[in-house]
Order: C-alpha cells, then sequence, then structure tokens
C-alpha cells in the first residue's frame, strides 16, 4: 500500500489560473491514491474551486494567504519582506514536516532562495540543480543543471550525476540509468579542465559499478536519447533547454505559415492533424514545462508561468513518485557509496 | 567592378564526393562574377568533373595532391606528418597568397590547428572563432563561437563580438548589425562573471557607437532573430548548435512518422508537403551546415564532411561576399575603434 503523500500548492503568482491548478491538482489525486494536498492563497477562491471536486476537496486544506511573491521581486527582497506570502508559507510547511514537498508557479529566483534558505540542501550536496524531463526519439531523459547554478566545477557536475541518476532510476524505473556527460566532441581531449576532470572521476564510479557513466555526449545526443540522464553546468544546461524550445517553436511557425500559404497546403494540414498531433503530444510544452529543484532535503517543483492544468497534473505526479520512491534516500545511498571510493 | 577572388579548394578527406564540390563551385561560379578555383586532389578525378563546366574550368587551376587528412587523424600528427596533404598544401597556397580563401570539408581539429599555425590570427585577435548563420524567425543571424575555443573569458567574447558585427554587416549588408549576449536570462546580475564582465565592456563600446550592443539574449531568442549577431563561448555555442540541430531532426522523424501511421495521414503527407518544403527550405542542414573559421589572416571556411552541392555553392557565396567586401578590413577597423576608447 502507498504511504500518504501530501503536497504543498503555492497557487499565487503567477498567471496560471487557480481553476487550472485545482484541475490539474485533481487530475493527479485520481491516479495516485493517498495523495493530500495544502493549498496556499485567497481561501474564498480556492474554496469555490474546490467545491466543482468532492474527492479533492476532502483530501485538501486551505491556507489562507494575502501577499504574494511578484514575477518581479528580487530574491534577496522576497527573503525580508515576503515572509507572510504563500510562497514563503508554503515553504514553511514543507520545512516544518507538514507536508512532502511543494508546487508552485512563481517566481523561480525566489523558490530557489527560499528553498536554498530554509530547506536547505542534502549533507553533502553543495547545490540543488534544476532538473527536466526531455522527450526524445527513444523515450524521455532527465537533463540538469538547467540554471541552478551558473558557476561550474567538477564537483557540481559530479553531484548532478548523482541527483540524475537518482530521478531517472525513479521515474524510468530502470536499475542502472546511464548518464552522458555534455561535451563539444566525444574523444578524451575534448572540451575543458572542468569537464574532463568530471568525466575523470565519473569513469572511476562507473568501474566500481556505482554510476552508469556512458561518457561524453554531444547536443544532439539530448534528442535521440543516447543516454537516460544528461549533466551539464547550469549555463550551459539553460542555453541548450531555450535554444531547443526556441528551435520547435520556429519549426511550427514554418510548419503553420506553409500551410496558411495555399489552399493545397490548407488540404494537407487537414489531413496531417495526426501526424502533428503525434508531434505535439510529444513535444507539448504545457506538459514539458516543470523543473525539479532537486537535492534539496525535500524535492520541490517548479511549473510554468502560465501552466495548463496538465502541467500541473504532470507535475504533481511526477513529485508523488518521487516521495513514494524516497528519492532523497537514493540519493543519500548514492553519496555514500561514492564517499567511500 | 569586382575584384577577383581566389579560392583554394581542398577536394579530398571528407565523404562530400567530388562530384558535389564541382557541381557547387560551378553553381557558384555562375552568381559571382571574377571569381576562381585551386583545386587540391586528385589530379585525373578532377579533371575529369571539370570537363563538366566549360567555364568552371577556364577559371580553375588543378594542383595534385596524393596525400589526404583522414577523419580520424589527430591535429598534432597531421601538423608533422601530413604536410604534404591536398588540406595542408592548400593552407600553404593561402598563406603564401595565392589565393585568398580556403574551402574544405575535411577534419575540422586539423583545418583548425593548420590555420592557426601558418594563417595565424589578426593582431589582437587572440583566438580564431567558427562563426555560423543561423535561419531565424525574421531572416538569419550570425552565431560565434560554435567550439573553436572552449575556453573562456571575457576578451574572447568581446574578439566574437567584433568578428560577428564584422561577417553580419558584410553578409546581411546592414550598417550597425545588433549584437546579443547570450546568457541565461536578462536580468543584469544574471549568468557568470564573465558574460557579466564582457557586458560592462560592450556596454561601453555601444556607448561610444562603436558596437550596437543589445544586451543579454537567452536561448530561445536565436530562433526569434532577437538580433543580428548572438554572441557566446565555444562550449554553450557548440552545444546549442548540436541540441538545436537534433531537435530540429526530432521533430521532423516525429512527423515522418506521424505520416507513416494511417491512410488519412499518409493523404496529409501528399497535402503537406508544400509546408514541409517550406520548412526544409529553411533550415536544410545541407545548405546551412557550414562554419566559418574568422579571425585569421584570411577566412577560410568547413563545409559539413557529408556536404551537397548547394552547401558547397552557399558556402563559395559566403566565401566570395566576404573577401570581395574586405572583412579583415573591416575587423582591423573595429578592433582600431575598440582600442581608442
Amino acid at each position: 500500500m502507498n504511504k500518504n503523500i501530501k503536497l504543498s500548492v503555492d497557487t499565487l503568482g503567477s498567471e496560471t489560473s487557480l481553476s487550472e491548478i485545482i484541475l490539474g491538482l485533481n487530475e493527479s489525486s485520481l491516479r495516485n491514491d493517498n495523495y493530500s494536498f495544502y493549498l496556499f492563497g485567497h481561501e474564498n477562491s480556492i474554496k469555490s474551486e474546490l467545491d466543482k471536486y468532492s474527492s479533492l476537496y476532502k483530501n485538501s486544506e486551505i491556507i489562507d494567504c494575502e501577499q504574494e511573491v511578484l514575477m518581479s521581486d528580487k530574491p534577496a527582497e522576497v527573503i525580508k519582506q515576503k515572509t507572510e506570502s504563500s510562497m514563503a508559507k508554503a515553504i514553511q510547511s514543507v520545512v516544518n514536516g507538514t507536508s512532502d514537498s511543494l508546487l508552485s508557479c512563481g517566481n523561480t529566483g525566489a523558490l530557489m532562495a527560499l528553498s536554498l534558505l530554509y530547506v536547505k540542501t542534502i549533507d553533502e550536496i553543495k547545490r540543488p540543480a534544476i532538473a527536466s524531463i526531455w522527450p526524445n526519439l527513444k523515450s524521455e531523459s532527465i537533463i540538469l543543471d538547467l540554471g541552478a547554478n551558473t558557476k561550474n566545477d567538477a564537483r557540481y557536475l559530479l553531484d548532478n550525476a548523482i541527483l540524475g541518476s537518482s530521478l531517472a532510476s525513479i521515474l524510468f524505473k530502470i536499475e542502472n540509468p546511464s548518464v552522458g556527460l555534455l561535451n563539444v566532441g566525444v574523444e578524451e581531449n575534448k572540451g575543458n579542465e572542468i569537464v574532463q576532470a568530471a568525466s575523470e572521476t565519473l569513469k572511476k564510479l562507473s568501474d566500481e559499478s556505482i554510476i552508469n557513466f556512458y561518457g561524453y555526449v554531444e547536443g544532439n545526443d539530448i534528442s535521440i536519447g543516447r543516454t537516460n540522464v544528461v549533466v551539464t553546468d547550469g549555463f550551459t544546461g539553460n542555453v541548450a533547454l531555450k535554444t531547443a524550445e526556441g528551435t520547435a517553436k520556429m519549426i511550427q511557425t514554418y510548419l503553420n505559415n506553409g500551410f496558411k500559404s495555399s489552399v493545397v497546403s490548407k488540404l494537407g494540414y487537414l489531413f496531417s492533424s495526426l501526424a502533428l498531433k503525434s508531434v505535439n503530444e510529444r513535444l507539448d510544452p504545457r506538459i514539458h514545462n516543470c523543473g525539479i529543484l532537486i537535492g534539496l532535503n525535500s524535492p520541490v517543483i517548479k511549473c510554468h508561468g502560465s501552466s495548463e492544468h496538465m502541467g500541473i497534473s504532470y507535475a504533481a505526479d511526477i513529485i508523488y513518485s518521487l516521495v513514494q520512491n524516497n528519492v532523497n534516500e537514493k540519493i543519500k545511498r548514492y553519496i555514500s557509496k561514492t564517499m567511500k571510493t
């Protein structure tokens, strides 16, 4: 039997509507048993949305908050001045053990700063990473870091390999997820000193069967699905993610314009909708646009600032699975094994 | 009247067939007057291909070379041992002033190493960069560095801004191309110390109207076409380029699979071919897959190892335009202006 999982949800501070958040949570609660929610935000509004879903209503508690973290707020100011905000209170509920994890669509910088300050990192993990699930030609892979750290050293990359392996083993249900280290080529002498040093350490951990290190991978290997996990620094990862999103959008725009350009291709649009549907299902940013803050004492999930219900339910499913399968215990086991070598 | 432009072409060392190379050069020579070629490779084979194109034949000279740089050759070994190769001889022809520039489909590392050693960089440019032309929703932009330098400092980024501005002003025929610095966000405090230092210097140069610095751009701004030039370090740029290529390929595969999946969508494929054609024309890697080695005393162009004729002719057009418009004089003017501030 599954254990009870409690999720704190920050419902303010983004363009995501409350109705999409509640609908998404309801969808996830129907798929995952023993899942309950602490909803931080405007009590009356939340109550009237919750009224639509009887079972969710029973499994939810509302914590009324007036104060809201805005997208334009600076993290340092949020820490000082917005201590009564829905985000800060939701974080506190994780810190004091009321709930297991937190979901927010709000200000990423503030969420990151509050999480670091209060939830804190797991011992031996220097900084948390932002991980995401990318679709590829085979299935999906975990990519990290996508921007939590813009500084870079071999230690961060090693931490990311541990965090990514833990996520992939739970989310993809595989024993020894393969880990690739993102580089500009696959030969040993490629890249800079930092990736080369990280590669050396990862090779040793691979020899000891602690991490299933594949070796270097290149940017195009992400979509090919060469490895279950792709490890990189937060600067490169963030640029790669946004470049891929931009490319997908550009192709979609070209396609739409092409379809508009003649009657024949308008017919094409009609007939090819099935093919386009398959592309959209695989790449749909409304679903895939969430980042997992991992390496903290409790995982935190950040949804896109203008999410739809399927994005919320997808994120709530992920966090349920991570907590249900003790992701942090898995991370700690990886750490203790790497410390021994 | 246009001046005579002489291009050395290394015809060996890649999977690109000689017939595609010669056809591509012929296409470019028909579009660009006073364009002549030194063809390095197997004399008899080149001669029999050239026989097909009478005007190209008249404007070409063949330099017989037996030795070939292989894709698997290490740059250091090429420098020592392959001094009689078509690549090395073609480079020498640029160094001794016989020709203005070099085109090769061969080993990138070897081409880079030989160019650095013999063609050398322009004074004040520390290392050459690899630049490429990316399609975007508005038109095209120049992105650099795509992997010439995997080390990074503010100076390299500044050099790349100068090199990119020079390329964009000639290739896009614009007076003051806008320059974006790739970062993980657009706010001042984003990114690492290196991009922040580069941004400070670029702002000063922008205040003096030397470089048209837009500010930070993010990965998705590349496809949007936010700026004419996007400046980044060789590690990030290489990963971004390959990630974008991988994403485009993945979407194309999804589309093809979708079209295959039912009779209705097969019909869709038929009717939507116009729309797909427009995507392919804009993104066609057979055309866009060339890198400009810029910052050297003569520009060098590297085509993909398995190019088709349109890729070769596109690259030959680019190099013609750069030499015809004195790209290196433009770079030197930028440098002398920046030195004064």
